[in-house]
């Protein structure tokens, strides 16, 4: 007689998201003494409050299998956070669903913001001495979780980044006479995703890059922006969208996490570049294909999906709550990884930016960020195509 | 004792623009008598005019083979349109490089303004009677040029649409609550692109459609999209970069070939949507990568493209001039094709936009338009990367 699991998608989506759930359903299934049923709360936390589960053994193998190219949360997914008082009775409508569906195991899926709901719940189950286990699964193409060496998810991201900007620098450079192309990749406070352009061989990078991480000065880089194309004929700059520099911000909206929801930051810089060099210009937003392109997503991204969500499914079995699983690498070349947990107080709300030793000048990151890049992206998924396009996995979502 | 052979690429680039010159260098390869050397024109018309031209005999094979999964144009290219006076000094300059490196057949890779210089190139020749074979290989990712089914680059960048599109609805709609998306894609009079994302499922499709050749009323479509929003919680708009609409239309500019640059569409249709409804929105142009996505190209596109090119040769050598390779359709299904050559007079300067009859409404296109588009977006190809990163091809550009 075991008890059911629920698994919970939280935040923004990556290419990989879904392969992490079809990483513990593989790994539930093999279960079945211990696992009664395997749920899917629908839209995050939202569905263990609203009481939308879903029963994830009613769809069709067929579908499990899809997800492992599926972008976007297949069970829907919140920016809800959860409110700080234990007493709050939001968590009365949590219980309320635990308990009425015998859940002894919640799997997190998340980021920063979802490592913070992954905390809440496992303080709350220790506090009233419930014997349901929380397990966290790192997830976010921003990077920037602590301790483990890097998110999954991010990996996807970056080699998507990477290969269509190899793609728009080639385009963009044949004209003998071109425009000043302004490239925003995300990311609010930590620069990797934007870094990550860095592994692209001269003459198909941008000429400068700029990160949250790295000082911005508008007057050199107006002055470079006009050398480079006076010289080249055009010029490429890629830039985070948490670049600071001064522009009207009177319109930036804060998200229920109080981030400042940033965006055109690559549109305000090409209205300068315009403006004050009167060159020709084009802003290009990556826009949510960098999170949702499952076809370029990473081979070792996918297969360290699965990885940890064994690692979290077999350590939950085993007792361990309160924990995520965390890549902890070993070597770089070859490259190989161990999995660890670990505390996830020390995880939630916790920043990691790209460290010092990394972060070159404009026009590049040093050896050891691409030394750190470079296996993550090794490899590529045998994406299944149906007349063309990628087939993707839709859920019948069987409400409980 | 043959003759020389120049290859110009011009116009905007295509996933493909590459492939097509590969198939020429291929077949003039086999034919050592008749073509006594293979020349590229750096820039388009530009290089004939300015003396630039490379031997491409003098590539590496390995180069010339990677220029099938190479977007950009490799020998660079020019939106510059030749006079109309066949007394101006500009071709005088031509006549002068033509003559200086005994070019006996000129192939020109473009649109509709590629194909008035084409068409201008043969006049010439006729008129002082060189023996010089002018011929044209359509290649526009707008898909508007008149007489041929569809032009090579189209499909290409159709899938890539298609499947971006999929993926980033995949992921637009997994919040409770999201926003109000516009997907701006490229097309100025001729929504074919725009149209192409027609060909997905329902759930995964936006919600909504707008091309040049549809009427648009913004009341309804204000209408629409609140509707839809407070039904579904999110609404999925794509848009025809060239839509017509009100707006400021005083920034707009006009480029050589006297044609409006649009672009901005989605961002001015976005603020609108935000000022009138008061919903969260966000607008995404899918930008450069739509014309510059190998990684995504077909099958169909990329053997079309090779198949042109062959038939533009050997038309040549036969003795051909003034004439542009035609893909006939001669059944959908099974899909096959013949090529002919038409006339370029007839060719040049004409713009095809969708016929009527494969128009739908707002919310999709009839069955007309999928029974043509299906086929052309069929197959993969089987993209060579290098540590995560594809392979493109720099020539090294060996001047004469």
């Amino acid at each position: 007689m075991g008890k059911a699991l629920v698994y919970i998608q939280s935040g923004g989506p990556t290419a990989v998201i879904n392969t992490s759930l079809y990483g513990v359903i593989k790994e539930a299934k093999k279960h079945p003494d211990e696992i009664s049923a395997i749920y899917g709360s629908l839209n995050g936390i939202e569905g263990l409050i609203d009481n939308k589960i879903i029963d994830l053994n009613k769809e069709k193998d067929e579908t499990i299998e899809l997800l492992q190219q599926t972008p976007g949360a297949a069970l829907g997914t919140t920016r809800y956070k959860l409110p700080k008082d234990i007493k709050d009775p939001i968590y009365q409508k949590i219980l309320c669903t635990v308990q009425k569906y015998n859940i002894g195991y919640i799997f997190v899926n998340g980021g920063n913001d979802s490592m913070d709901t992954c905390h809440k719940l496992s303080v709350l189950c220790k506090e009233l001495k419930l014997d349901i286990k929380v397990m966290g699964i790192p997830k976010t193409i921003d990077n920037d979780l602590a301790v483990t060496d890097h998110c999954v998810g991010f990996p996807s991201a970056a080699k998507s980044v990477i290969n269509n900007v190899k793609q728009i620098c080639t385009d963009a450079r044949c004209y003998k006479r071109g425009k000043v192309f302004i490239i925003e990749i995300m990311g609010r406070n930590a620069g990797w995703l934007a870094a990550s352009v860095d592994l692209l061989p001269a003459g198909s990078r941008p000429d400068y890059m700029y990160l949250p991480e790295n000082s911005f000065n508008m007057e050199q880089f107006l002055k470079d922006v006009k050398e480079t194309y006076d010289r080249k004929g055009h010029c490429i700059v890629s830039i985070s969208e948490g670049i600071h520099f001064e522009r009207d911000t009177s319109a930036a909206r804060v998200d229920a996490f109080n981030h400042v929801q940033l965006g055109g930051a690559g549109d305000a810089l090409a209205k300068i570049v315009e403006d004050k060099l009167n060159l020709p210009t084009r802003s290009i937003e990556l826009s949510l294909i960098q999170r949702a392109d499952s076809i370029l997503a990473s081979k070792v991204d996918h297969d360290e999906a699965i990885a940890c969500s064994k690692v979290a499914f077999e350590s939950a079995l085993k007792g361990e709550t309160g924990k995520m699983v965390c890549i902890i690498r070993k070597s770089s070349n070859p490259y190989t990884v161990e999995y660890k947990l670990m505390d996830i107080a020390k995880i939630a709300n916790v920043e990691k930016t790209i460290p010092f030793e990394m972060i070159g000048g404009k026009t590049g990151m040093t050896d050891a960020f691409k030394k750190y890049l470079r296996p993550l992206i090794q490899g590529e998924i045998d994406v299944k195509y149906k007349d063309g396009i990628i087939e993707t996995a839709t859920l019948e979502k069987h409400l409980l």
